[in-house]
């Protein structure tokens, strides 16, 4: 039986691959999308999940619109890693279909009620819509399967911030709302994602096949190693997302922690910072699994193997 | 044309007073109350409201359960100014009536988009909802007619800490949103409120009318003014919400300064610190009108004269 | 006997004023003068007060160079309110008297600990020697007789933020030493001086006396007005500084409050906001007496009279 | 030729150690010690420093009495790890010597003004004094040779919160100075000291030899392995202070990066935090050179020869 699973998704490059990963897994049934303000724009990153469904010959997928605006803070973007469309170089058609006019958040909630302990959240982009839901409908919590977040960096550096990891300074006030909800979460930090580079070669082989679906990924992730390259000295790209996807039913392609887990919601330097208490003093229960080991290659295989199959099936 | 009026309200004493001005006011059409955490829990402050209606023989109007908890802060209630079920020594009989199914937000969102610039909304507790709302669904702050706030303490001191008033002590986070989205706003801050004191005399004239809201207000404001003389020295107690409902239809009770207002959502000792930039070297665009003047007694002989009819109309 | 008195100041325009009241007024003998950023840096405000002694013939009067940093914030200047020299369009002979090599701190320190309870402390600019002092010998604070300490805005608006006085503002970190010090403080806010308006006939009555006094004063308020006029739209100028020096000898100036009061030194928008917790729920005891009510041409006819007297004496 | 060091020290367990190191080495001619509050009260640890000189027949080097309070927080110590007297279960004799007359941030000054380049300051506890000498007299900066000091963790736990280390913490506003002040530091955090354990093997190790010293440190050692097997469960003792003072003639001990170091002195709950800037997006220069890299035993080969020879030099 698939996992039943939502997404909560900027697309955004490493977004889309994985949808893409999704797509190809047949542990998974994708039961929806939710849209969220981060790499692009919200209406922009809503139109890149439908487009990149309707490359797949998903455009049956439901797609909701989820909030336009951080939940506190002023909005910020990413045209600088992700390209102004949030695709990096891919240019893909004007997708057909059109996002339901149910909103992101209701969609979670909705879900998330109607089937109880069924439904597994994915949430790969700010974690706005998550904690709307959370404030509008607080039983989610303990109606959720479990959650997978991409997001912070506990001991790695952050990639926003001398502190802060994107997803988690794009809006902290979020992030500090789920983090301490109770749902039960397993984080993908940048101290697991940042060790699994997608590397010319890799995308080299997945090029051996001709189909819309490798191109696409060429195209995306072009601009991306260009950015790593640039600003971060990595030859190839980090691709955070679909490994945080892959974790629902591989999870072995990482080792965990069970820790206590916070972010910095304050005025200062450290806002974003998402954090563990190792040493634990006050003995506080562990809000999250932690990823902080990992085995690349396995991932990587993985996501090409699917890719693969994917792209053929397509062609 | 009476206007048409949400109230946003966490019953509580003084929002009870308001709830009735508003059924006694012909100005006045009240299309629904959403309910907040604040005086009391949401749960217990719904109750109250369906209460109240009831009461005042108004249970078809309908009341909307709003959030339980503040956006990003811990729950903060005030069983000590308000009781522990919210209304002082007043008791009501269980309502008959339950509320909505519709939350608080969607019934704000849905309202004002289908009646454009003729919903008046009057936010008289925590913001909670009314920041959700925002969030969810921006285009409300171009189709929301006014919004009247009671809130804040500009040039006073703050009634819960030094420089926070309680309504936005509780959340911050969401005074900020709303201060910041460009409705069109009208504040009511303690600078006001705390010049209109509802006196024992004031008490008297309205128990000359033997009716159970006379009688619900003297058991409600006695505990009130109990908690004003312990804490602040105020023979009396300060009616805050029921003066800002008033002036939706009688402005002239206030005198206004248009201004830029912040509220401080640091994590030091200003948090929830409503304040105003009066020299503006920045030359910022004002958000906000703010009651600054106020000539109590007009207020008052309003709204003795209402209750009065209202009562009288009942018995 | 006259009080012994130690200024500490960053002269700039109100601070030169204090100083040549001081000078001008037989209450008070003026031990030594420890200087401090603030409206010019430290070595301009030393020269500024060697000249302005020099220019009264009190060269003997010994100067202190202070610390030429805030404590923990950058540095902050005002040249738009006290010019590029501190001293508006007056232009001072270069003194011919040096500072003593003695540090602004150990000056303070070794005065106040070898004349137990008899040295009256007048703190006229940031509190950064003052806060270095106490740190350094915290016997200090039961030693000292009192202090007097123009800076912060209790209910005023700030003059720097729309929360924060300019001294405070340049220094919270100090102010924050200094207030939880336990001296014996008074204060004088904007409440009162922005009360104290120095007028263009005040002005015209001193330069009916021809004097190098009352043409410094001249030179030196006239740029301070037309900053007034700019900004605040204020027709004359404030001069928060000989207010503070006058209440040591008149206190009858003043009405006073005991108060509970701290300074925010968080990293948010109210940076060095001053404020007074005036229902106090916690009952803790008041740090300082704060000038609250004022009576501002008692002040005035003071200081025109002291002027004249010593611009006639030095003609 | 020997570099002359002075030690900013707060006596404490591993401080003492570091004492006895400094007078173990030949590389080192110890100037003095300045005294600073922390792992106990400034007056305690003074008398540490004195009684711990004494012990190893060095009364004639001078210590000299520094700051009681932390710069701007509350003063914390910390008897859980150090004990009540800040050595742990040792017992030294009452001093017979007196502390010098000159305060701990005056010998700081004077000495590096009167010696420029000269002089290795090896601040090992909290950073008040360096910080005050720093703002009182800034011309150190320039003449200082290097400044090694023990604080901070940069990819490590804290120790004191889930971020902090505890000398950081304890006065996070003067690490901000110092930090930014422009001295050539060498900073060692937690990120080396905490790969560095005192076995029980290595007590037993000096223990072969019969000495006041090596009593003194199996008495004071065995307070602090109590304390790291409850909290941190380690086998033995993290020894930061000594490490850090042998750094000053065997770097080799450790590798370093050159990095942009910064110190949160926010209100939130990164308070202290000691965080590097590795990504460096905006191109800053590096304010330190950190120990990343540590050969552990190398130190603890070092550290143990040394104190065999001083403890049989002694016998």
């Amino acid at each position: 039986m698939p996992k039943h699973i939502i997404l909560d998704s900027d697309p955004g490059i490493d977004d889309s691959l994985a949808i893409l990963l999704a797509l190809a897994s047949p542990e998974i049934a994708l039961d929806g999308i939710s849209t969220i303000h981060g790499n692009a724009s919200t209406a922009q990153v809503t139109r890149n999940a439908l487009a990149i469904l309707e490359l797949a010959k998903a455009g049956d997928i439901p797609v909701y619109k989820g909030c336009d605006l951080p939940l506190v803070k002023e909005s910020l973007l990413s045209p600088e890693t992700h390209g102004n469309s949030g695709l990096g170089y891919a240019k893909l058609s004007e997708p057909q279909s059109r996002p339901q006019i149910k909103h992101g958040c209701d969609f979670l909630i909705e879900s998330i009620l109607s089937s109880p302990n069924e439904i597994t959240l994915v949430a790969i982009g700010p974690l706005t819509n998550v904690a709307m839901a959370i404030r509008k409908e607080p039983r989610i919590v303990e109606k959720v399967k479990e959650v997978f977040i991409m997001g912070g960096a506990i001991q790695h550096a952050g990639n926003t911030t001398a502190l802060a990891e994107f997803n988690t300074f794009v809006d902290p006030h979020s992030a500090h709302i789920v983090f301490h909800s109770g749902m039960p979460i397993t984080l993908t930090p940048l101290d697991v994602t940042y060790q699994c580079i997608f590397l010319k070669a890799d995308l080299d082989r997945l090029l051996r096949i001709d189909s819309p679906i490798t191109k696409f990924i060429a195209d995306a992730t072009r601009f991306y190693m260009e950015f790593h390259d640039e600003y971060q000295k990595i030859d190839g790209c980090v691709i955070n997302d679909p490994m945080t996807l892959a974790l629902t039913f591989m999870p072995e392609i990482c080792d965990y922690q069970e820790l206590v887990v916070d972010v910095d919601i304050s005025t200062g330097v450290g806002l974003g910072n998402t954090f563990a208490d190792f040493y634990n003093y006050e003995k506080k229960a562990p809000n999250m699994k932690v990823a902080m080991g990992v085995r690349p290659r396995m991932f990587m295989e993985l996501f090409l193997e699917r890719i693969e199959k994917l792209a053929e099936s397509l062609s």
